[in-house]
């Protein structure tokens, strides 16, 4: 479809912007539904910031994807928030209405239908996570809305504020007691990409037990050296964050568009 | 060239803007040139103006489009005036420097370089203009920096601030009498397209000659009432405004990218 001149605009800010995967998925979403819109990633300066959510109103544009650094700062510059991201303190998704601009976050969506997605359900079962950043927050509140019993959250700076149980992750014996009490472990700390590729929080197999889901929210690379040790452990399911990244996208493509986005048809 | 996380912005600046040829134009030279970008045109509500500007800088966008009804209104808001365009009064391009804004009026740069594309040269030459609007007023600044030895400017209401003799269009016998000692005329009003699409202010052959230009900014359609007379007076080269659009949207293009626009192998 190409390009005219009442071709709708959906843009990510974050910054930097220029290694998103996100233009080639939506892009090729709007292609296959046949939406007149296009994607753009735009590497927005934090002193830019209103200036870019500005810019979808005065561009008329459909909506945005928000990533870092800016995810809680964008929150203040929107009218109206989603609920979730009202729990979870951080907005990946904004949609327009007619200059009304609500914000939404669809990253713990991504995480649930990922999961989905590879049989497994979190009704009523024992998840331990480790991490409660930008990816982790998130996938908690997601995680509790979609009926998980048990939620045991280790991170390197406690928090108090949420009604789980919160550890350090220093506390290793309480970290794989708590790992082997559960059915689903997730790391959302972000080890073992980039320069610490190199890391796990887990090394020894014997922590995980084979009935069990072991979910990364790295997937690049694509198996990680936590998914390593849990394939050495011949884990039921283990999971990269490729699937939460397609499935939280899906999602807000939902929200600007109102369509499906066409997953099985992409070819990523 | 698919668009990825690098893909720059272009926009159009316009109200309405639904009906431009532009995205067509520039998305296709882009293509055409391997260039990473993409042209949309936004709808913009006159209110929304300044927060589209800003747009420019907060997207790293390369530049925009300005149209009806903002070649003045944008002015202000710009960081710097190139001459013509302040000779003008009026900006239909913007380039983003690192954030900084610069403004440009090719339309009359358009109109010599379509002229010149049919042979005509104004060097040394007499000109009748009627009309000096947004498209009359940067078609006689460039056509008197283009060599022109004689301008004769018609229109419904007076002007004096130029060195060109204006005259009262409702004058007659002064239109008659110029057209018929100009080597080119030229009617930039608007009349003969949309309602006035049977409006011409010259509709008796007699009033040219052969070996004249007859010049028309209307585009569509492509032969309008005036150059209907035009062609039953055999004059020898009657033009309507496709050319100046290519060329005010070439020189765009140019003071974007950098590069050629590769108007040969646009099929548009």
């Amino acid at each position: 479809m190409e390009i005219d001149g009442h071709t709708k605009l959906v843009g990510l800010i974050a910054h930097p912007a220029g290694h998103s995967k996100s233009p080639a998925m939506h892009n090729a979403a709007f292609d296959q539904d046949e939406i007149n819109a296009r994607f753009l990633a735009f590497d927005v300066e934090p002193d830019q910031l209103p200036a870019a959510v500005n810019a979808l109103r005065a561009f008329k544009m459909l909506g945005a994807s928000v990533s870092m650094p800016f995810k809680q700062a964008v929150i203040p510059l929107l009218d109206h928030l989603d609920k979730t991201a009202e729990l979870v303190g951080a907005v990946n998704t904004v949609v327009n209405h007619d200059g009304e601009l609500t914000g939404y976050t669809t990253d713990g969506i991504g995480f649930v239908e990922a999961l989905k997605d590879n049989g497994v359900s979190l009704s009523g079962q024992t998840m331990t996570l480790a991490g409660v950043g930008g990816a982790g927050t998130p996938i908690a509140i997601q995680a509790a809305l979609s009926g998980l019993k048990t939620l045991n959250v280790f991170n390197v700076n406690e928090q108090t504020d949420c009604h789980a149980t919160f550890y350090p992750l220093e506390d290793r014996d309480q970290f794989k007691q708590s790992i082997s009490e559960s059915d689903v472990y997730t790391d959302a700390t972000g080890l073992g990409m980039g320069k610490l590729i190199d890391k796990t929080l887990v090394d020894d197999p014997g922590w995980f037990h084979q009935d069990m889901t072991v979910f990364d929210t790295v997937y690049a690379p694509s198996v990680t050296k936590l998914m390593g040790v849990a394939n050495q452990a011949h884990v039921a399911h283990v999971i990269n964050g490729q699937g939460m990244l397609l499935n939280q996208g899906a999602a807000a493509f939902k929200l600007w568009t109102g369509q499906e986005m066409p997953l099985k048809d992409l070819s990523l």
